[in-house]
């Protein structure tokens, strides 16, 4: 009998990868609630992660992501400048070589209070808690 | 009926963290083959990281990672530096804003072959292609 199969996207044949960050152009996001945000997706579903998406998030001065809430968790890296994290009603400030754990469902806001940009890296799983692939990823 | 559990790390409550690169200190990683290398464990599995983990890595001038393969996939972003990473076969060089996917067993090793120190961020899912925990995670 043949091994039950974990994950299926774990099968799929893909191969390394290198995509820079130097290199892409960012994609503004935008809707309600959302002000000087842009991201580059560095890997993604389409690149069959199995797994988890590797995403770059840029914030100009002033700036600031949704205030919102999803049923998946972030890992994020602070990679430049400061602002701060709303989470669960808590603030905290943030800055360069933080490294953070949102969890699932937790009403999240990552705010640029400097004069620079805030860049920071967002890894969420391909799926969420529910098994349905995750926007962004 | 209650519905299926689609991943039961995502049923256990964990908490909003930070931790800091700047505020940790550095594990060596030794063994044969491997020069140089220190991790920081930014989110892992102890913190209740449902899917994946997020390991900070430093080579000294001159070191290297293991050359070993997995059963599970990294995603890299390079944060400071440069050198070269040779996966299955291909050598291509990285530096500070690469962002790689180095897919579950490839051959794979991290090379600093500059003067200074290389800096990347690694992560892994929590469990490899076959469920088990993923060392390091």
């Amino acid at each position: 009998m043949a091994p039950e199969v974990y994950n299926e996207r774990k099968q799929e044949a893909y191969s390394m990868m290198k995509r820079s960050v130097r290199q892409m152009e960012g994609t503004p996001i935008e809707g309600d609630g959302i002000n000087g945000v842009t991201m580059k997706l560095l890997v993604g579903r389409e690149d069959q992660a199995p797994t988890f998406a590797m995403r770059h998030f840029a914030i100009e001065a002033g700036g600031y992501t949704p205030n919102h809430q999803h049923p998946w968790e972030h890992e994020v890296l602070i990679l430049e400048g400061e602002g701060e994290l709303e989470c669960d009603g808590e603030v905290l400030p943030i800055a360069k070589g933080d490294g953070l754990l949102i969890p699932s469902n937790d009403l999240h806001q990552f705010r640029n209070t400097s004069d620079k940009r805030l860049e920071f890296l967002c890894i969420v799983p391909v799926e969420s808690d529910c098994g349905e692939a995750v926007p962004g990823s």
